[in-house]
């Protein structure tokens, strides 16, 4: 139980944190921070919104826990932006210092590097404008907290009006702590600060995978980045063909393309932080499907069955 | 409506159209054939089943039309075996002379020829073993038709127990009359056959869609046989990371990859049938993949966005 958690920027993802953590009374207080003021104004009758603030810093100023639920490109500054204000002691947390922070983000490491140094910065005084009057605190008084997740509970849909409490039920929820530990104290914080961050997203219903931030990215890369690539660059071909064509489809072409409905620009940003893993798992599918192209040009039919049947078996029993 | 409907070898698809059938009232006998003495044995106790013979001869004797649901690589083998028992003038039928035969085959231009010269064969008396008996009847007079059909409502499931009365409900269905027109009263005995044949998959609720076998395989090596192809090398190529992986992903993986689910023995035949159109799609989606690849490798993301960007606008607008 928190007394308050603010989300910053919620879309999809965000709206259902909040409905999540209020039907499953996680805390006290909601508070939410979003960019237009018409979005917050229609947030701020929901029932699972306490109060919808223009102020950044007041949305955070009371918060033991802030879910950062923008875009990927949009977390480290937003961290940055709150970093100042958010309170060295919060009431009611399992944490016993400072205030937790956490992301819904599809890519780890840039992120958690970058919200972590934000932090650091803002703690040691560093921080400009608002940060003067926060900073100065020591890290082992209050330091505020970026402990990075990934709830694999996307959709094609976006937009704070598709959000759903059970949207986290059941589903696998990263949660990447920097493998860099500091000095003892601070170690012992960090332990605590992931571990009260882990079980967040378990009360959410999540199942919690604690992995580093780069077994993250390289993970994702192959189990969403790659599909989403697959979907949409099939879309992107068929697009050139006969616009009769599609229309024709089975389900099975609707179910094998219904994520190249997503965003485009959200995946731009995903694909350019997660470059590297997404190369690899790109080459690595590439070449499979080479293979499989050669069986069928070269008439190895038992070549192109062990494909398929590999494929089959993988589905079966991997992704029951 | 017929007097008698006969599917022979009745799959997810062939009891899906004796149920369909049966609910539409659009045969006052079904038969099935089915190769199995324990499957016939279950099916004959089925509302949607009338009788379930040993015998194919009998099975087909009585047949206004004939429906062969069976694997592509059987479909003319059975047509060839049928043709000499089919009735040259069937009781009850929208088609004025012989019976009409029609299959469930995912690939056309090698099945609707072969099934027409197994037909042609058998009415010039040419056939062996029980032709004799049927044969040496004229082309004008009753000589049965192939019109061959694919209906786009396959499942990764298989097996007759799968089987749903609604299967074909709004879902395309292919019709693939032969370009060749014979004689004049074989030409119109032909149009009429390929009438008969569309109008009933239209009975069964489906969108027909009139196309030459050789459009039919090219349509469906771009929007069925490649989307199976990218689902199950996906699969095998995600078979060979981390077994653990595939368990984190979130509802896009599993959509993405259902169809991977499929028979492999079924698809490699359908593969092997449809060869060259399917290398044809695998090498224009090779390139669009490669490009894809490409633009991410030299950090061109305003390309990269513009693949995703093609990709919804083909999914929103083609496969809405």
């Amino acid at each position: 139980m928190f007394a308050q958690i603010t989300v910053i920027a919620p879309g999809l993802l965000g709206s259902s944190v909040a409905q999540a953590a209020r039907a499953r009374g996680l805390a006290r207080r909601i508070v939410i921070w979003a960019r237009r003021a018409e979005v917050r104004e229609q947030i701020a009758a929901q029932a699972w919104c306490d109060a919808a603030p223009a102020s950044r810093a007041e949305a955070v100023s009371g918060a033991a826990l802030v879910v950062i639920a923008a875009p990927v490109t949009q977390i480290v500054p937003l961290v940055r932006e709150i970093a100042p204000s958010l309170p060295p002691r919060p009431a009611l947390s399992p944490f016993p210092s400072g205030a937790l922070v956490t992301d819904v983000g599809s890519v780890k490491a840039e992120i958690c590097r970058g919200a972590h140094e934000a932090l650091a910065v803002a703690s040691s005084g560093g921080g400009s404008g608002e940060a003067g009057a926060a900073g100065g605190r020591g890290q082992r008084e209050g330091r505020a907290h970026f402990v990075g997740a990934h709830p694999m509970a996307g959709s094609e849909k976006t937009g704070w009006e598709h959000g759903q409490a059970d949207l986290f039920e059941g589903r696998t929820c990263f949660v990447t702590p920097l493998a860099e530990a500091g000095p003892e104290a601070t170690s012992e914080a960090v332990a605590n600060a992931n571990e009260a961050v882990a079980q967040f997203w378990r009360a959410l219903g999540s199942r919690v995978v604690r992995v580093a931030p780069e077994e993250h990215d390289e993970i994702v890369a192959h189990i969403s980045h790659l599909p989403q690539a697959l979907a949409s660059t099939l879309c992107a071909a068929l697009g050139r063909q006969h616009p009769d064509w599609p229309q024709y489809a089975g389900a099975g072409l609707r179910d094998t393309t219904r994520i190249a409905g997503s965003d485009p620009q959200l995946w731009r940003t995903i694909f350019e932080q997660n470059r590297e893993a997404v190369l690899r798992a790109l080459d690595t599918y590439a070449a499979e499907l080479r293979e499989f192209r050669d069986a069928l040009a070269r008439r190895d039919y038992a070549a192109v069955a062990a494909t398929l049947a590999k494929g089959q078996d993988t589905r079966r029993h991997l992704l029951a």
